[in-house]
């Protein structure tokens, strides 16, 4: 997976300085800094006369030259909502090991919340103590965005795109996609989602809403019209998926198939249906998105996400942004792919 | 479970000021300060000349003051193998919790491998970035340990004692225990115990020796000699468990109970069983160590330890020993305790 994330220019050996770019774009020096970093406070026209001048003349800021310039931390925040989950640890650790192989630190901030969230935002601890951010999937709204663009640094985000703001994700509606079709080309008609939990701990997750309607999307380009019904939404993790299979096996007409919003839900949704004595995949198919580590044990069928991958391309992505590398906002998506494992199969007949 | 760990008294209002501590020990206000942060290189006696002084005169050093003394970073040093793994994740979300609630911040450094260690403490980026230091079972030299003491703050640990540092854990042969007796009690005599890599990454986890040595130690309690064909040790992690079982299934004699080291291990050897036809517990009991949040999902009957709290153990510990209030070295055993559920039953007869 990671030779298909387009691959990231390191900085160069610096042949001209910084004055002279700001001579031949007739800018000062600050305002060359800020445009090649990346920053909001500068005008797309003025940016643009700078990159000409750096291109022109070759230049290249050293990730030295860079860190002087913006305080020279040697530190990066990182904020994530949670760090015990599967996938922000492992995005932490994809991450970690590019940002500490180039010599930085890492200042860890783990929310829990989205009050802990908003009183982070308020005392906003980053202030002169990091050199550039990289946030994980917080739900973040314009007041957030400010007060991070505030802090005049680099920043980077995983799982959402920000306006203006370099990202790495994966394209939540083709993700559904991919497991939806696997179901629909097995015969499935009878499809059902079940989702966490919509505003888990107060988080306003996109990512709920863009599997949902991605969900009913899908199915629409199959002909199938999504069922209300069959789009329970429960708390969030292993007992949430539990719970919402047992609602799905309390109405009226089972499903032949069941997408998870992710593994973890798919994983409660099985144990309800071994504890129920439904066979799985012969009475009901489940499919989940991530491929979690305990997919593999419970031999389900998932939509891969290449998760430490995610996080390495944002390390990647922050160190170029600090090098004076990657002036603009990127939008990188990475492949997902779907993973067939023992969970789904034709529906039965009759 | 928390209430079992024993409670830390919270730094108090200061009444006296740590002139008069020094003035009634006849030592210098640096010796009260060194003494009652519990740094290494102050002798028994001043020590308890200082203790004493602090006591007469109901003296605490306030977070602040202490703060002040060790250089006032407001951050916290969290060090640990890897940040991807149950365990560690969730022993530093409970750290994280107590010491960002009293308004630090924690640097993390997530090592991933024993050269990589070596490379931390060689370098060793701490110094004069952190107020205290939090290490979770590195598998640490004395050599590490005296580069830990060199940076004069006060240090903890979770896992593992290290000589005159503060410490929350497990008793790792109790663990191993609950798990024997539970076997022999419903009775087993052949029980193997299979073990994860010796040295993962080339870190020295002392767990391995320690719960390898309880059981042949708890089997001999009951009588039962261990066997060393019957003690497979394989790679780490879900895997290295179903290879672990796999070399079982092929030996000469299948055991009727199998201890496996830790969760994922357990998780491991019962997929193995399954694909192998092996009725478990009919033919063959399960027992892990941990209550690793996937036990409930696979029926796994387990020893449960309390892994946030021992984060959030060691957190108070460290604000503690920062607020002056703490200035022995504890070592804090927090229980461990038997959770039966499905994997485990009475060995069939004959």
């Amino acid at each position: 997976m990671p030779d298909e994330v387009p691959p990231f220019t390191p900085a160069r050996a610096r042949h001209a300085g910084i004055v002279d770019v700001a001579r031949l774009a007739g800018v000062s020096p600050g305002t060359v800094s800020r445009s090649l970093r990346g920053h909001q406070n500068v005008s797309p026209i003025t940016r643009q006369k700078v990159l000409d001048a750096a291109r022109e003349l070759s230049y290249r800021a050293s990730p030295q030259a860079s860190g002087l310039a913006s305080g020279r931390t040697r530190t990066i925040g990182v904020v994530v909502p949670y760090v015990t989950r599967w996938f922000y640890a492992n995005a932490v650790a994809g991450a970690y090991d590019v940002l500490s192989a180039a010599g930085y630190d890492v200042l860890l901030y783990h929310l829990g919340s989205a009050e802990a969230r908003d009183r982070f935002f308020e005392r906003m601890p980053l202030t002169r103590r990091v050199d550039a951010v990289l946030t994980l999937t917080l739900g973040l709204t314009e007041e957030h965005v400010r007060a991070l663009r505030a802090l005049d640094i680099p920043l980077v985000t995983i799982g959402r795109r920000l306006p203006g703001v370099a990202c790495v994700r994966i394209d939540d509606a083709e993700a559904v996609r991919h497991a939806v079709y696997h179901l629909v080309h097995q015969g499935h008609r009878e499809i059902a989602m079940i989702s966490g939990e919509k505003d888990e701990d107060g988080f306003d997750f996109r990512t709920w809403h863009d599997r949902r309607e991605g969900f009913v999307d899908a199915l629409a380009s199959a002909g199938i019209e999504a069922q209300p019904e069959l789009m329970p939404s429960s708390r969030g993790g292993i007992e949430g998926g539990a719970q919402a299979m047992a609602q799905l096996l309390s109405g009226p007409r089972l499903p032949t198939a069941v997408l998870a919003e992710y593994d973890e839900l798919a994983i409660g949704a099985l144990r309800t249906l071994r504890r129920a004595g439904v066979a799985v995949p012969g009475r009901v198919s489940v499919v989940g998105i991530d491929d979690h580590e305990m997919a593999a044990v419970v031999d389900l069928t998932t939509v891969a996400q290449p998760v430490s991958d995610q996080g390495a391309a944002a390390g990647r992505m922050l160190l170029d942004i600090l090098a004076g590398a990657a002036p603009d906002p990127v939008d990188v998506v990475v492949p997902t792919r779907l993973v067939i494992r023992g969970t789904t199969a034709a529906p039965r007949r009759g």
